[in-house]
Parts: structure tokens; C-alpha cells; sequence
């Protein structure tokens, strides 16, 4: 059976990968090394999460504020002598003018900075610089604000999406005056993240703990949520830190208590990024291209019209522009339908296979055979195939337009029931000891991406929660096989029986996996 | 009479800036020279502008995209070889790693890149980079895209919005296949730009073309709206450039025509920035702080409870929420009301005079007086006195809830029409020779952001439009004057008479002025 990709899942999994972003339209690399660009299509899809995360924190109280793409070297100082595990791979700015050297153009000489830059990795370090002016008692918190940046984190090896040198991302910052109100608006945000993942990229996660060793730096507590991917790899998809006064100490942000005393503010930070995108291909993709769900489809409704370039055209495109206005007309998933009517001068199959590549929902065939008719031939992306073949449906225009909205709901709801079937069908709940792991997971490949190979799932585990050396004699047992310690759900069964890596008493269970 | 600044605009209106900009809450200066933090009312106003433009862009049948944020030097040498008054003051990235030596953090030696990225001061040559892959025949032409992105430029001297090192802009990119189609989209876009300059920020300007001295470096045409601030300057507040084949010859941007001939495609790029923000408020504020026109307040209609700290105060709130949500439960100019219930604890007066500064459409005050009369007390920001004495209007919750939607409509063309009036009233038409000019003008002052004295406006002359040695003649001419030529209105009246700068015959109309 022929499918629209060269490469499938079970082929290749990382190759099939950047097919499926190249032929999707999504993004593409640029002359700049780990630098992408976003194409309409990918960016379209970017949009419409920022869309509905933004109404989710502005709904949450949270504003929009923008900070300095540039910290000054001293800030990062401070930071690294704060902080333990500091990364220090950041592009770094040293001169504010070009010049011409013996026919060459240059840095100039003449215009080194006196102190570097700094291009953003994160903010918390500029953000604070603020907040302390901000803040001077308790009625001025919380302070609750966000912002929708670019940022930069020199990575070596880079992927479409899933790592790149530059990626677009949302920051939220927040200060508080004590713990408890730190600590609630963390796990807050996690939740926000958790939903919006669930409801709206209709992308099962599991929200939990991150480890001692896996905190964010400067983090008293990090958490995550956490996707399965189609090869069964993890993939952290988002992550809210309570930070205490690690960020408040360093920077003096303090105000003054209701009863007069002068405290630090607690801080939290949370993120996602542009890598959600890498998540809901690896998630819904299929050997066709990519899968989106409706509610973040830039096209729900693609109308593919048969032309043949000459007069027998102009009615045909009368009755797609007529179906088109009728959808738009009406509502689906909280907002008004979004449709499209291709009009390039392509042929037909060429033209539906595009768009079963981009993975819109549902697309529409009209020649002049439906115009005769009054009908339409509809495909539904997410059930392309009915045995070997691709099986339209026949209906009228009119029911079509009546039915968009049920339709579009229903492929969100069916592609979110396929994925948590996947998931929850490939975590194993039954391992006792850490023997039956290795055998578990099988082999690590030596994949420089890591094992594509054997049953790659994950397991729940109980532990003891251990830190400091005895994880880290942990960590070491689990690195031979490329296995991570993902996060300690928070929905957690009751746990019984003996940590499976130290025969103690186990207090709580944990994801073990792979990952990206 | 007291007013809510220190500093009045006639006193010193470049202080009044700065001071309505602070006092507003809209943005401040960072720890970084010359970049800006853009605080949540400041950033509000932008999200604004910026949904509203994107819709716009949209209609006209744009896609966002997201390109680097690096540019290879490579690709800057190749444009600086290409294009004559090509800047060089930009942010570069020379180090890809932080390193401690000696205990000092400091940029790596052994991690210099082997060719240095520029961070983008625009986009126009890594753009190219991808047309060049996306475009293969005249079938994929025209291509429109858009980004909303930051940008570095290294200045020296930066005022808040009006000129920082990094800033916040759009910037659209298109390609076609001739010269007729290109320059047609260069003029729809600047429509674009003027349509929503006077409709949403309520802020006149005059569209026109610029000379050749002021096109951007590799423009054939650059095109300009032009605001009137009150002082009397020009603020160039968005352009829109024909590149005709500048860009596609130097990076081989070639399609296939319908006949099978190899052509060049013919580009242009339009854009407008936060700069946008400071000519709001050099239009429209007064003494008393910014005025936000409604389409562009993030909140339009401010309720301010007027609280004890005690059991009483509850009924008040609860009356103000239920207003609140009658108000948002209506439109105005397009979209859902933005009202919002302000539950500081502040006293009431402190509140207003916040809210007056930051220049909220209309401001609600709601004390026990009112909820036991079923009044509010109704502020009006544009309006906000009667002779010496602020006068609020006294009605009832339902009735400002019913004719909210008409203030508000009322406000935004009141605004547009006062700012309209200011602008063409300070037209001169009548100067018909040089030594007039200098008359009217009077002399530049020295002061370093150029003369705030003298009668500052504008003056509409007929000129021979002359080029090369003629122009820079006529500039020498104008620059002790401060003068600049703003731009050759696109609305010309019909020239008559000689040039006044050389006695030839005038060709078309041209508006001088003093410029930010």
C-alpha cells in the first residue's frame, strides 16, 4: 500500500520525523547552524496555541510584559555563583559595530563592548532586575506576569523543533509574599499546561515531580508534564518551577510584610515552547504526514476544487466559495471555523496529497460532477483509509455545513482517545525489582538518537526517593540502559512494597523512560 | 490648576514624554543600555495594535512566518557590496560559550565562532535566503509573509519607544513576478498602514512618497505615513518599500514566467514598530498623562470602588462586579467591552489620578453614595474637565451600561477629529520662496533633540523634484534648519508655480518639517 511519505514510523522513526515536518510545510532549516525557519503552516500552528495559552494565563490573572532580549554578562555572573549547574553555552555579544578591513567586513576593533551580552536563555535574572523595582510591600503582590519571547541556548546538535539554537517560548514570572502562594501558583500553571495539552493539542501527559537532579537550577521544586511519543519515548512538554528566594536573595527583591518586617519575595517561573510543536507531530503523525487536531488546525476545513483551467472552472469555484462562506458562518470548539478553498493551479490528487501531508482535519473534493449533484466528497484526515483505500464520503453541501462543527469535535475527541490509549496501554505498572527493568526496556541501541529499537515504553516504579549520592547511584544504574527518571506523578495509586533500586521502603512511584 | 504631572507640555515637552511614558506605567529603561522594558499597560497597548494589524495583513491574503534572529556576515557583506548607505552599527555575536578564568566569568576562547552572526536589524537577506527555495516557477508567486519579531539597532541616544536598541516590530516580505504587481502591493500595504493609523490609534497622518535621499538602502521607492506630534514635529510612523530586484539580484531569486523565461522576482518589504506607541502618545496626551483612544486601551472602562477596609465594603464590590459584567457583556468598535474593577488597596483619589494618567477611556467611580442612589459616577478621560473643575456625570448603572458602546465610539472619533484638526490647521500652503521658509520656521534652537521652540509645524511647497547633486544641494540648504523633507504626498493638489528651493518648475508638492 502506497502512503504519501518514503519514510515509516517503524522504518524510522527520527527520519520519518523530518519528513514529516519538511512535507507538512511546517519548517525548514536556515543558513544559520540550529536555527530554523517557521513556515506558515508550522507557524500557523504555533499561533493558535499562543492564542489559547494566552486567554489561559490572562484568565489565571496573569499580564504581558516584554524584557531586554540582551543580560549583561554580571547578571549571569551572580546567577552562576547562585546556582549550581549553570549551562554556560549562550551566544555571547561582544561589539556593536562592523567595519571594513582590508576589504573585509568586520567586527570593529573600536566598538568592543565594555561589558559582553548576553542573548537570553531564559530571564529570571533580567525579570528580577525589575521585579526589585517593583515591589516595596506586600499590597504590590503577587506580581503575575508573562511574556512571549524568542531565546537562544547553543546546542550542538539540533532538531526541527525539538532543539534548536533559537526557539520561540512563553515565560511566566511571578513573586509572591510567602511560600504557600508561590508554591500554589507552580502547581497552578502546571495544571494550566496539563489541560490545555489534554483539551487542546489533545496530547495525553502525565503532570508530576522532577527529581532533585533534574531541577531546573536555582528550583526548590520543579515539576512537568510529560507526553509519550509514538515511539514510545518521552518528551518533557512543559515545566513550572518554585524558585523560594533563590532569584530574591540574589537580586535583593524584598518588601515590606503587612506587620512591618522586611521579607524576600518567593518567586515561580514557568515555560513552553515552540518544542510543543515537535510533540503534537510525534503524536499524531502518521505515515502520511501529519495529523492536527482541530482545535489547532490553521485550515479545519480545506475545499480542494478540480479545475481544468479553462471556463468550466468559474461555477466550480461559485460553489466552493458558497460551501466556504456557509462553514465559516458557524462555530466549532470555541471559535469560528476556520476553512480554505485551494485555488492553486495544481492538479487535484496532487493538491489532496498536500494537504494530507499538512494533516488538515477534514478536506473537501468538488468537480463538476459534485456541482451537477449538489453534492461533495469529504475525507476525514484523521481516518483516511477504510481497509486499503481512501473512501470519501458523498454528502450535500448542506449537511456538511450543518454537521462542520460535530465533525470537527469529534476528530478532536477521537485523536485525543487514540493517543491516551496509546499511552496508558504502554505503561507497565508491574515491575518489582530492577532486573525486570533491563529486560523491560531491552537493549539501548547505540542510535546516536538514542534507541529507535525494541519495546520502548515506560514503567511506573515504586521508589524510595532518595537524594544526593544514593540518586546519583541511581542515575548511574539507569544511564547504561538510556533511562531517565521522568517525574514522580502526581496522581500517585498508593504505594506499596519495596524501592525497586534500594529493596527500602518505597514512599512514592515514578516514570522511568527514554526521552528526547 | 493642579494637573496630574509636573511637567506640562508647553514647559518642556520632551521631559512631558518621558514623565507621561513612566507615570503611565507603560514601559522603563532596563539595566541594558538602550533596551526598554515594556510594562503590562504599555505591552497591552501593542497586543492591540497588534491584533488589529494582523487581521489586516490576513485579510490581504499575508501568513506569519518566523525566520533567525542571526545573520550570518556573510550575507551583510553581500548586501553592503549591493546597497549603498548600507548602517553598520549592529549587536555582534562572536562567542558561543561563557567561560570562569582566573574567577571571572568571560566569553570562552577556545568557543569563537569561526564567522560572526549579526542579530537582525532587519530581515530582507535571510528572507531572500528562503525565497530562493520556495520559488521555483510563476506559480508560486507572489509570496506574502509576515513576521512579528525584535530587532537590534545599535543607537546612541534612546528615548523610550521612540528609539531603543532592541524594538518590537513587524515586518512583511513579498515577492512577485513584476514590477506592476510588486508596486501595487508596496502602496496597498501602505493603505493598510494609514487606514489603521487614523481609524484604530485615531492619530492622522499623511501618506506620501519619500526622495531618494531617504529611501531605504536598496529601495526603489520608499513610502512613509507621516503624524504630526504636538510639538509641531514629524514622526515617521510606518513605511512601505518597492525593492524591485535589489534583493533577488544579489541572492539569485529567479522564477520561471509562464513562457519558460528565467526572471528575477521583484520584492518589497513594509513594516512599522513600538515606535508606534510614543507617537500615541505624542498625539494624544495632555497634561494630566497619556489618553488611550478606546480601540487601543486594554482596558476601556475602569471601575473604581471607593473602600473602607471594612464590612462595607462588600455590597460595593459586589455592585461594581455586576456592573463590570453587564459592560463586558456588550461591544464597541468591533470587539467585546474591556472593563475592569480596579480592588487596589489605595485610596480612591490615588486611584483616579492612576488611571487618568494612564489614560483609561472612561473611569467609573462607586462609593456607598452611589449604590444606595443606584448611581455611578461617570469620568470622561478626554474630556476630563469642565472650566477649572473635573465634573463627573452622574447615571445610573444601567444607563452607562446601555450607552457605553456610543461613548466609547464617541471618545475614539472625538480623539481622531481633535488630532485632525490640530494637524491640518498647522499646514502652511502659502510659502512661496525659500527665505519664507526660514521665516516661518523661525531658528533651530540647540537643543540636543532638536528645537522645541518656534512655531514647529509643517509646510506643504511645490518643488522640481530633483535628484543627485540638486538634492543633496537643496538638504544643505534645510539642514541648519533642522529641516527635513518629509515625504511627496500621495494626495497631491495640483502644483502650480516655481520650485522654492531652485525657481524651475514645480513638479508636485512636497511636506518640510522638523522631525523625531
Amino acid at each position: 500500500m502506497k502512503r504519501a511519505l518514503d519514510t515509516a514510523r517503524s522504518d524510522n522513526f527520527s527520519e520519518w520525523y523530518q519528513e514529516v515536518v519538511r512535507k507538512s510545510d511546517m519548517a525548514e532549516t536556515s543558513a544559520v547552524r540550529g536555527c530554523m525557519v517557521i513556515k506558515p503552516w508550522g507557524y500557523g500552528i504555533w499561533e493558535l496555541i499562543q492564542a489559547d495559552l494566552d486567554r489561559r494565563f490572562k484568565e489565571t490573572g496573569h499580564e504581558n510584559c516584554y524584557f531586554p532580549l540582551f543580560i549583561p554578562l554580571d547578571f549571569i555572573a551572580k546567577e552562576a555563583e547562585h546556582v549550581e549547574g549553570f549551562a554556560k553555552e549562550m551566544a555571547v555579544v561582544t561589539h556593536h559595530r562592523l567595519k571594513t578591513i582590508d576589504g573585509e567586513l568586520v567586527p570593529d576593533p573600536d566598538a568592543e563592548l565594555t561589558e559582553p551580552l548576553i542573548v537570553r536563555p531564559t530571564s529570571e535574572t533580567i525579570i528580577a532586575d525589575s521585579f526589585r523595582n517593583w515591589i516595596g510591600s506586600y499590597r504590590d503582590l503577587p506580581v503575575l506576569v508573562n511574556q512571549w519571547a524568542n531565546v537562544v541556548r547553543w546546542e550542538m546538535r539540533t532538531r526541527l523543533f525539538l532543539r534548536t539554537a533559537e526557539f520561540l517560548w512563553q515565560e511566566g514570572h511571578t513573586a509572591h509574599v510567602d511560600r504557600g502562594d508561590a508554591f500554589e501558583e507552580t502547581l497552578r500553571m502546571l495544571e494550566v499546561y496539563r489541560e490545555f495539552a489534554e483539551s487542546v493539542m489533545a496530547m495525553p501527559v502525565i503532570a508530576g515531580e522532577k527529581t532533585e537532579n533534574e531541577r531546573f537550577p536555582g528550583a526548590d521544586n520543579t515539576f512537568s508534564i510529560e507526553a509519550m511519543m509514538q515511539d514510545g519515548k518521552a518528551l518533557q512538554a512543559g515545566t513550572s518551577h518554585y524558585l523560594g528566594t533563590h532569584f530574591s536573595e540574589a537580586q535583593g527583591i524584598k518588601y515590606q510584610s503587612a506587620e512591618g518586617d522586611e521579607k524576600f519575595v518567593h518567586t515561580t517561573s514557568w515555560g513552553v515552547s515552540t518544542r510543543l510543536v515537535g510533540g503534537l507531530v510525534m503524536t499524531h503523525g502518521d505515515d502520511d504526514g501529519l495529523r492536527v487536531p482541530p482545535a489547532l488546525a490553521p485550515q479545519q476545513i480545506v475545499i480542494l476544487p478540480r479545475l481544468k483551467g479553462d471556463d468550466s472552472d468559474a461555477p466550480i469555484l461559485e460553489y466552493c466559495d458558497t460551501l466556504r462562506k456557509q462553514l465559516i458562518g458557524s462555530r466549532a470548539l470555541g471559535a469560528p471555523i476556520r476553512a480554505q478553498v485551494d485555488r492553486k493551479d495544481k492538479n487535484a490528487s496532487a493538491k489532496r496529497w498536500d494537504w494530507v501531508r499538512r494533516g488538515a482535519p477534514l478536506l473537501v473534493e468538488i468537480g463538476p460532477r459534485e456541482v451537477e449533484a449538489n453534492a461533495v466528497s469529504v475525507l476525514r484526515r484523521d481516518a483516511l483509509y477504510e481497509g486499503e483505500k481512501v473512501n470519501p464520503e458523498n454528502t450535500t453541501p448542506d449537511e456538511l455545513a450543518n454537521t462542520a462543527a460535530s465533525r470537527l469535535e469529534d476528530i478532536q475527541s477521537s485523536m485525543h482517545g487514540q493517543a491516551k490509549t496509546f499511552m496508558e496501554s504502554r505503561i507497565e505498572s508491574g515491575i518489582a525489582e530492577f532486573g525486570a527493568l533491563g529486560e523491560f526496556f531491552g537493549e539501548a541501541s547505540e542510535d546516536e538518537d538514542g534507541p529507535s529499537e525494541g519495546p520502548l515504553r515506560w514503567a511506573r516504579v515504586p521508589w524510595c526517593k532518595p537524594t544526593g549520592a544514593a540518586l546519583a547511584a541511581i542515575e548511574a544504574k539507569l544511564d547504561p540502559l538510556k533511562l531517565t527518571i521522568r517525574n514522580a506523578p502526581l496522581d500517585q495509586n498508593g504505594v506499596s512494597g519495596a524501592c525497586i533500586f534500594t529493596g527500602e521502603e518505597a514512599v512514592e512511584e515514578i516514570l522511568i523512560a527514554r526521552a528526547y
